[in-house]
């Protein structure tokens, strides 16, 4: 039976951080510290979750059951080279990053990636956020599982692989499809309509992918093999060849993908 | 004040009708005739709507204040040039048609165009369809407009130009972006993660899309311009040139698009 994390000191105090503490603290833990660069935003946090501000991070307490660094990638390495206690229990937030990185300071260590777009001023139900975990053995996997499993009801287990692919997927399902609203907000603009007009169309095109197929779901001028209106549309965008380039590539990926 | 619509006859019985007649039937218009060129899909309907099945075009009774033609785009030539009567108001429902290709059979034509995906058997709020109109003078344009605020709260006047634009924007607002969650399906498939994890982040993205500005709000490695990650994505897809060049494009696009 692994050991029960009871007590976990949170370094950072980002988006990330904050919203793993806020929800830790209310599921139950006790945060022992906080430590964060900037002192005044490592106070804030603290304060909101009954906890120490540390500002000096060679005098971090070794007494936490769990270290959990929630900071920018690329301040991983100075931090992980200043920080003072081995053979603790630590773990990463990171989507990107290998867990062994922290292979360095720990025979113990995994991660704890909340698979969600956060903000700090944006409230969130942090149990539908999906959270993957994986630990440098059953050992640790476990003990982050049950962690988890506190506070989100959508946690999986997933290898560094998996992560970085679920990463990568996010990137299309996400920030690609962010750049295609704001691409139809662009024409919508330029042609004096509202761009409010499109907002049912968008909630129902994401519902649908939420409750079927999206390969299964696919309409549109490009998988019925439309040309005529392919055509209309390229002429429509000959002001803007890049977008012309963008339609045309889509379209040809939409019917390469027809079944 | 222009004469007030009572009694509409429909044209087609397929999505579109469909929805239009249920829902003008709701709103209290008595439904006089449905032809359809199955008789037996306009006899069903008809019976939905207490209106008469006309199983020959030609004796098409010519009592009604609207007739509305939803049939398919390729068949409207056909359909108006056997269309008995003359000078009776008559509109279309299509996004991509001119207005004028009705010129033909009437001197007082228009358009009503839901904007929306709409389906036989999904049951949608009508209410919530944004309707577009247009007509051949400010006369039928005013009674279209009735027509279309009795049945939906979302009612805007678009000249042919703006459909057209606004069925370009669609496609990149709808079938572009289920494209995009059908290729991050594929690839969360390939690397066996479950793509109910994205589920939280399609939601969420389209949210924002929702109340704020798209452009705004785009997140990840392009906009951020971080190319350790872009490089690293564009190796997990080597094996998939098509998709590493639409990731590049799109890639572009939103670097392109930083403010």
């Amino acid at each position: 039976m692994p050991k029960e994390i009871k007590t976990i000191t949170v370094i950072g105090s980002g988006n990330v951080a904050t919203h793993f503490a806020l929800a830790l603290n209310a599921a139950g833990y006790r945060i022992h510290e906080v430590y964060s660069r900037s002192f005044q935003n490592g106070q804030a946090l603290a304060n909101r979750v009954r906890a120490n501000a540390v500002s000096d991070f060679a005098s971090l307490s070794s007494q936490a059951d769990l270290f959990l660094f929630s900071i920018k990638d690329d301040a991983y390495e100075e931090a992980l080279s200043a920080f003072p206690h081995t053979d603790s229990l630590i773990a990463h937030t990171a989507g990107s990053l290998p867990m062994d990185l922290l292979k360095s300071r720990s025979s113990r260590f995994g991660v704890l990636y909340p698979f969600q777009t956060l903000s700090k001023e944006k409230k969130i139900t942090f149990e539908d956020v999906p959270l993957l975990y994986g630990g440098s053995d059953e050992n640790v996997g476990q003990q982050l599982k049950a962690v988890a499993d506190r506070i989100s009801n959508k946690v999986s287990f997933a290898s560094d692989e998996q992560r970085k692919s679920l990463h990568l997927s996010a990137v299309f399902a996400c920030n690609f499809v962010n750049h295609m609203y704001a691409l139809a907000q662009k024409i919508a603009d330029a042609n004096d309509v509202d761009f409010s007009l499109l907002h049912p169309l968008i909630q129902e095109t994401a519902k649908k992918a939420l409750t079927g197929n999206p390969s299964d779901g696919q309409t549109g001028p490009a998988i019925r093999g439309d040309q005529s209106i392919i055509d209309e549309h390229l002429s429509r965008l000959k002001n803007e060849p890049k977008l012309q380039d963008l339609y045309k590539l889509i379209s040809d990926s939409i019917g390469n993908h027809r079944s």
